[in-house]
């Protein structure tokens, strides 16, 4: 048999998803906090908004691979849908249309989901928000779509710049939305704890009245690249 | 006496405006659902975003097109208002100068003016939101106009991306605004209940667990396009 | 010894800040009504948008000169932070990376700052929230920063396209940011106090129905540019 | 029979186009001014390019209104194609993917056509260049689309912000696209003459050192709104 | 040793690169034809332009990532480049600077690199030109960058919203720039092929009158749908 | 008398210009080389371009304030225009109109002007670059503007995101445009001599094969960070 050229009109059942323990670790802490803890990788484009103030979700992502006016993916990626999941969109072309509105997030809610993140547009926030179903989207757009191609499900996805496998855990908050990916959670998550417990002292400092160039050291750094103070 | 090149310099005071009952059975639908019963055609552009959240209004436009940095036809579409009417405002060019503030505000409700749609910047949001004046607006800006140049009022424009015609009526929400021609008010008010009535229906079940690639008889479909699910 | 090529690497300790009681005289005024009281100019572009609704701040700008991607000039700033003062900052080139948290906003606010103003990412927006620490920025953004180069500090910036000089008054709020130079602060206070007494008879002509195009005499000159009413 | 909701799944046949001699008299002026000569209206948003330097083109328009990602209807569209005759392409939301390409640009010349207008993309450029083609587009994007959504064919679209009855001359050049409703051809195509008429003696008054604010007697005007000139 | 959490400061030397006969079966190609080979994935956004018209190239592509000003690793790749290789320039945020000028190109060259394509900017656009050196970028900007900050070498990336591994080979001209995996190089190449030698006589028919509705049978499916002809 | 609350309405009729030998000095370097002799300051924003390729220009600059949709101040600044000037032109809120088209460019030139750098839009493009009257704009726009509203001529401007004041130098290319403060004019152009001095032997180097890595000894520094090569 030929190795098709792509993934388009795949749905892969089966995947890894990562360590429930791991997620529940990551979860308290913020996406600025983890995107820091790997490094300064894996954050979404910052247009990736929540339809909502202080939306935020943890969990693993089924991914969906959809096209430009047509959802007809998110039905078959609502099979996939594990509790826990967060459903990660990709379009093949940019698109604001709404590809998801208050049915969808029944049904998906129904499946487990904890939330959405879509390269795209999405609709009824209304009523996503009454439900408090936290999505992450592009766009908000009363349009609908179609549903005449196959895109795919569980494939390897680019969603708002950001690379998003199968099973990778996604972060999202006010500040935007991180993957983190599904071999390094556990380390991701004790990375996390590690920042977080060493900025309870720095802000108790900071609050204090110390100023981050004492307490980072940063002077001599600076007077040796030449900073000069004049009055 | 020739026919003038355009219209510019005009107002006109006499438009044909939809059946009230029409417009109040249009009334409780969302812009999302009368977009599909108008089968998706209509839509403004999805960066025209409600200055606060919650915002929604149903009723017939006056239109009003005006020119960069200048407002001036604001005052003259004013007069024209009639109670539940909607100010749609074009501009000639882009612009996110603030057209329209506080003081307008309180012209226009005082004429029985429902809300605004402008394809251009609005300012003293703050009043506005206080006030509950709905508007829809691609710019937030403290910047104001001049007066100097003729627009015209109550034409046909386009206003982000859609003609409007005056009389037509104005559905906006959260996910937009949406023009819906004045010749077919009471058939899309009817397709937006049908649709609706519809829905709750689809919303139990699918709350019950039941997928849309069921609900909706997709699988055969899919599976006809190739569709394959691997492991 | 020559001339340097520009001011990077320079930190200004003492900048002239406006009086005290001029500043308070400006502080009631919305940024609309301080933008028109000095003739329309002076304003940031509508993209900077506060992070929380009904933020609001008036003080003098201590400004600084950031590069992309890089936030190590935010502590030296921290250090000429005077009470009462606003932060400007300014990048060499855009980047919507997040160059203030809530650990600098601790740090900000125990130097007496009122809040930040700048032309890139902010993030730990649900903390500074919160706080209610009041930041107007182009981006939010998940994304740290570096520490590696030399900025400048007071020194004259160019701010979403306002030209910000150190002392310089800042006035920002839902409508925006509007820069008002050191040396006329008492003067758009005056004018602003003037628009404002005028704006209150005003609204209650236009709430009892009165038009503006008869409040504002505008008809004789509408007429003479050959407005004309059709049927 | 029911009036339908909208006029998706309709192709109009039979359009009036406008006199070939009004359209030849059209033929010879830029776009900037016969947007001047019917007062500053009707023309396209500036994002509008042409895909090569120097393309221009003065014609008719038959229009056709297209899908997100799908360009069936640019085959509907040929077969209506006239000679002189200019497509222009209206999508219902915005769409990057590549519409057009050498092959549909060989058979709309089989047509007759002069040339297309569209909201969206367009790819081959390199082959529609050597073609001398003539392309006003949003995008250049190598992403072909599907062929499975009805539209519609010479009804009334909105392209680039402009409406455009089918009928209605296209003016196009390096400045941009302008349209020129068909019952007012003859006298645009008039009062751009007179334009331009006018123009070639001003140029050679410019070009010998007078002044603008001489030839044009503003001198007068600006010092009565208060113009001082210092030193 | 415990597994990194990313790839920054990782330079991989040995990379598996296409088989260059596949390479040179692919390299008439443009990137349209390619891209609809592959079944419409690939493509960057099409924000990518060359900086001269009728630039092309196809190649392996070595990867480089980079972040916000500062393009120390564009040396790091240089050394890493092999005769016929392609660098993939992506950035960790979006930056406009001028990351690529004609002294790196001159470097590039002598390694044997056939072009660039990077999401950020480039500058000496006029020396590249003349050097004729093809270069793929978002922006143009004569601001250099900074020598500070570890990215990484032939690592995954994501350039312009589409995945690059190293070695995927890159086809980029006037209509965008594709990436091919490299497992389906010589798949793609005959698929490429095959379509070609379909347009000929496509391209023969059209040029003779013969309309797409007729060639490609699409009036039953149309009529099917609802299309009406109305005069 | 009391001062004005802004400059709008003033023009200015004496401004420093640089030494003339010390303009024809920066005269042949490119936009890259004089911002980096300048320390990477005072470029303007990336989406100012030129309207053909290989227009390039050096001169002080005259200033001119504007406002949306009036470019009645451009009559003004060109009484201000002397040999070997270029007019930058700064708009109070963007606008995409076509501020300037051949008739002033014949103007302009009879008065000595060597271009115009403007940050708004431009037209007649096939007239202008068929004259080779360089010009560096945001937008190229058909639509014209009206005379009604004072700007100002010679004062401090910000044009694209950077401080102009008249008598500044611009240098503009095909990478952009580049402001040096009248004040350090001899300097920048020393500067950039002694880059582009420097520059001769490293494309020599790089030319023969030589790699960035070992000619700026960049080794040792990437290995102290950490950098790792891998196979």
């Amino acid at each position: 048999m030929p190795l098709p050229l792509n993934n388009l009109g795949v749905v892969k059942r089966n995947i890894v998803r990562p360590d429930r323990d791991a997620v529940a670790k990551l979860e308290g802490f913020g996406s600025a906090t983890v995107h820091e803890a790997m490094g300064r990788v894996g954050l979404m484009k910052p247009y990736m908004r929540p339809i909502y103030q202080g939306a935020r979700l943890c969990g693993p992502a089924v991914t969906v691979l959809l096209h430009p006016g047509d959802n007809w993916m998110m039905h078959v990626v609502a099979e996939q849908i594990q509790p826990g999941d967060v459903v990660v969109g990709a379009v093949s072309a940019e698109c604001s249309d709404g590809y998801f509105g208050d049915l969808l997030a029944t049904s998906f809610r129904a499946r487990g989901a904890k939330g959405l993140v879509i390269d795209a547009g999405v609709r009824d926030v209304r009523d996503l928000t009454a439900m408090q179903f936290p999505v992450w989207s592009r766009y908000i757009s009363a349009k609908g779509t179609i549903k005449a191609t196959l895109g795919a499900v569980n494939v390897a996805v680019v969603c708002a710049g950001a690379l998003v496998n199968p099973g990778d855990v996604i972060v999202a908050d006010d500040d935007g939305v991180v993957v983190v990916p599904v071999a390094i959670v556990a380390m991701v998550a004790e990375a996390s704890a590690a920042r977080e417990a060493n900025e309870g002292e720095k802000r108790q400092k900071l609050a204090a009245g110390v100023l981050g160039l004492d307490m980072y050291n940063m002077r001599a750094a600076l007077d040796k690249l030449g900073l000069r103070y004049i009055d």
